[in-house]
């Protein structure tokens, strides 16, 4: 079987002789991006072969330049593995990213629910027989225990290497470990967000409570397509195989990333005993190897609700196998434990007022709420806020223009990494439109057009297809904001406004009487605010009701992994959530298409 | 590598090249007897070699005479595996046999604790989109469940495989399975009694309480010695390693067992949902996996002593992953789940008169005691009731001399299967010698000699060593009980007597205060009465408060797999006896060296 060396990643794994080069990358759970599923269209499956190139395929050309190709870059989807291969692979290794760190300070009593205890007993003698498990529990003196089988198998052993001194992990009444001595400085708990993109993991301390490594890894399962319905769609189509691979492919994004924060934290992998996962419902299915496919076509079903328990052992993920991982509750197929846990985070579910949570991608989910009543919807925002169907949209990754600030004099870019920019992410789309309006050179029906006796007037002209454009950058290829996507934003925005304002109707209160509103995730924690409010993404209120809440679903997994009562916190506040289809309001179409115009008034009120 | 051809056992199976034969054969779990464990020293690892058998071994002809030798036999331990071989084991296969069949009539609410329930759910729509798991909840009514991942990633094909009709797998509230439609008739259980010889199986529906099938195979461990005693050994020598092997061997044994039990019921082993083990503690600790070193030697300490519960996944039993085991709560490192169960079954625990129960093996356990109080303890009996350390010993196979009666006029043997005598078993040894102390051939201090004008004193002569010995067939080799046959048995006896004398004085009861006395196990099955008596092994009793009661270790394991409640009883029952090791009573021997002797009133009351 041939090799594939890679050198970045310092691996080296065997792969069937023949088989696709992307295939094989995939299935090994390797970084390769692709949308077109390996059929050649899309040119995203980029490798790079550091030793004899294979000679370029003439559909290659579509995709890559000859100075790329020259490099030895290739589209892993058509290129067979006939040899051992040296590879570069294009992925950002497992990062400590800003945009992952926790916001919100957390407010939670240290009560994980997983604690060690240490015990010196007595030795056996033939005047004290009492059974191992029996020493223990009199010592410990809370009634009988329910042993894991690691416990026991651990327990004759332990207690006989330090003179019957033994450290019992307990989870409630469960024993989950008993090691040798006294091992109570090593008790830990990881928290994950798995994204469709992104996994986020928080590793702490469950004695101290101390956050010890925050690390980020892009989600391997993305060579399957990057979204979810591509993903879905392959199980769909292959079955339980197809099923089984996902799964492994996101566990070894997992177990990728404890390995990862353990080796930062010094800590070993078996000394982690606790772990919560909030994520959407599509990556839960796949995390617990449930069938995705009721998630992705009416009447949108997905396999449960509830708050689950498993063993790390079941899931194969490398802590101790007795390690407690909990999955945070959804609610529906695309409300899922990242937003209870956001709304956790966020305390809409304990405040008098009403406050909104809006968590905006592909999908936004919006919450709204008190103490009294919880509703829910996600409205199908489409991926232009991730940069997919702008001209020069990009992610929000190195070289993405991120904020654009504007004014009679001129126009000033923020760039993410301070590079050359290379195009637009969602953040500086909204930035770009929303300063736009504020000089009218975009009109409430969202006309693009040039202003006389306005100097960045010189920077609209017409494309190609004879529809205006505005210039945002020439240093390099120039990057242009086009009226087609303005239309992009329009209806990407129009999509949320609707759903937010079809939530207020059915809640039944105004959009004055919110308190704040909150927007949670990556995305919200990059705008701003003044800007949202002008592009009429979110309901008319005054900027300082407007907050950003950073990762509120990890923030919410960090609380549950933190205190165990958050647990049942959480799946009561799910239970209470009332969740409405935005697809069976009938007057869906009309809010919708009203919202999609710009703020006639101009910008938000106090902008 | 080379394969072990094994027509009896339609099977194949490879082997390491080089590899002792023995060494292979245990390791495989596949039957083969030692005491040695390989040294080349018992003569017990005899196989038959079907094809081309290697030439006789100098030292092999010590344990084989040539006529066996011509038959292709061989010592399996004296032979390495170089080529692939064509054999013959010696070995019962799964046997229906008489002795396991349970005695007691079984007294027990239907209550297995896991149960079927069929629902059929109103589909999924846009006006209702409860997911899979709530949706099933709601119709069940029992609020929230606990979800194997098992019955998650079950549910959603099999909701839709019937038109949301679907079978859910109940115990308590943990969900076990989830199928398609009504599937409710199938829902088994299995009890087992796993002896250091034997491992018995009881296959029942768990809907209707039927027994199903009853099999019994011989312990594969037995290649590790016949006894405890050298298996722990092998495991304190060798580590760890052992330990696995010796897990997995007593596994596979199992998993053999379930395989011929489902297959006589015409069921599948995935509809096995509950399991409930009785055995002796050295054999749970096998089970488990748990390292049993602290059990052969002062001061004899478990692991554990407490019921306990896993999942069949766990363990890799071959039934539904996640149906329930229950392995029965020992008391000590002698006094096992299989003395608890037979406490169950024999009910010493809810009677008001104080009864006793024995187990008769190498050990033997005692219980005492009534609803009030109970005392346990366990006595060394030693080999001989198993036939070993007898001159013409054997076990109890075909061939052995089961029964013996003496009068004036003559002798009748009763002799297993009715085949030609070949050696006598425990039960034959005390009814030979109950029969010669009734003829006053035995005398009270234990000496054989003749007695003037009685014709069965032709059959006392003198033997090669000048000791006495009673001549009990001629029929082919011929068979004698000898004088030191005699005090083997009154060792044995003894020992058994000596605790029982200590556990009623212990509990302060004169043994005319005695209820009932309750022999348990396949020897207690096989023993009369008289004969029980008239040696001495029991105290002095009228024969009617004597009674057998079968395999009570199985029929206590079948209780509690047919209802729950009795897992919470046997539980409670443990936690209140109380253990007392004979070896730390001060008059032990003094107890021992007087009940050595044989009652010299002659045989028991009412005899």
């Amino acid at each position: 079987m041939p090799e594939l060396h890679l050198p970045q990643q310092d691996k080296t794994v065997r792969v069937e002789s023949g088989g696709n080069l992307f295939e094989c990358l995939r299935q090994q759970g390797l970084p390769v991006q692709s949308a077109c599923g390996g059929m050649g269209t899309c040119g995203k499956c980029r490798v790079k072969f550091l030793e004899n190139p294979p000679p370029p395929k003439a559909s290659e050309q579509a995709h890559l330049n000859n100075e790329v190709l020259a490099q030895g870059v290739r589209l892993a989807c058509l290129h067979p593995v006939e040899q051992d291969l040296v590879l570069g692979l294009f992925e950002a290794n497992a990062s400590t990213d800003a945009k992952e760190q926790l916001k919100t300070e957390l407010d939670v009593a240290l009560e994980p629910g997983v604690e060690k205890l240490c015990v010196s007993l007595a030795c056996a003698s033939r005047r004290d027989q009492r059974p191992d498990v029996v020493r223990v529990e009199q010592a410990l003196k809370r009634g009988r225990l329910d042993w894991s089988k690691s416990a026991l198998t651990s327990l004759h052993r332990a207690l006989r290497q330090d003179d019957f001194r033994v450290t019992l992990t307990l989870a409630g009444d469960r024993v989950l470990d008993a090691e040798a001595q006294d091992a109570r400085a090593h008790c830990y708990g990881v928290a994950f967000d798995v994204g469709t993109t992104t996994i986020a993991g928080y590793l702490f301390d469950l004695g101290s409570g101390r956050e010890l490594a925050v690390k980020s890894l892009m989600n391997p399962q993305r060579g399957y397509g990057g979204d979810v319905i591509s993903r879905i769609k392959h199980v769909r189509d292959r079955g339980q195989a197809a099923l089984d691979e996902l799964q492994r492919v996101l566990r070894s994004g997992i177990n990728a990333l404890l390995k990862v924060l353990c080796r930062e934290a010094l800590i070993e992998p078996r000394h982690v005993y606790k772990t919560v996962f909030a994520g959407n419902p599509t990556m839960m299915h796949f995390l617990l190897g449930l069938d995705p496919s009721g998630l992705d076509h009416s009447p949108y079903i997905p396999v449960t609700r509830n708050l689950m328990t498993f063993k790390a052992g079941e899931l194969q993920f490398d802590i101790h196998p007795e390690g407690r991982v909990c999955v945070l509750p959804n609610l529906s197929a695309y409300v899922g434990g990242d937003i209870t846990a956001g709304v956790l985070a966020s305390g809409l579910h304990r405040a008098q007022g009403v406050n909104l949570l809006v968590d905006i991608g592909t999908n936004a989910e919006i919450v709204l709420g008190n103490e009294q009543r919880l509703i829910a919807c996600s409205s199908p925002a489409g991926p232009a806020f991730e940069g997919a169907e702008i001209q020069c949209g990009m992610s929000a990754n190195p070289g993405a223009i991120s904020h654009v600030t504007m004014s009679a004099e001129g126009l000033e870019l923020e760039v993410i990494a301070n590079v050359p920019p290379k195009g637009i992410c969602g953040s500086g789309l909204i930035d770009a439109v929303g300063q736009l309006l504020a000089l009218k050179l975009v009109a409430h029906r969202g006309n693009l057009h040039a202003v006389d006796g306005l100097s960045l007037s010189g920077r609209v002209t017409l494309g190609d297809n004879g529809q205006p454009r505005f210039l945002l950058s020439d240093e390099g290829e120039p990057i242009y904001l086009t009226q087609k996507d303005v239309r992009e934003l329009q209806l990407a925005k129009g999509a949320v406004r609707a759903g937010v304002d079809i939530a207020l109707q059915q809640y039944g209160i105004a959009e004055d009487q919110l308190d704040h509103i909150y927007l949670a995730g990556a995305f919200g924690n990059f705008l701003r605010v003044e800007n949202v409010l002008r592009v009429g993404l979110l309901p008319n209120v005054s900027p300082e009701k407007v907050a950003p809440v950073g990762n509120a679903a990890g923030t919410g997994a960090v609380m549950c992994l933190l205190n165990e009562d958050k647990l049942d916190e959480i799946q009561t506040l799910t239970e209470r959530m009332e969740y409405f289809e935005l697809s069976n309001y009938e007057k869906f179409s009309d809010v919708f298409m009203g919202s999609m115009l710009f703020p006639e008034d101009g910008p938000g009120k106090g902008v």
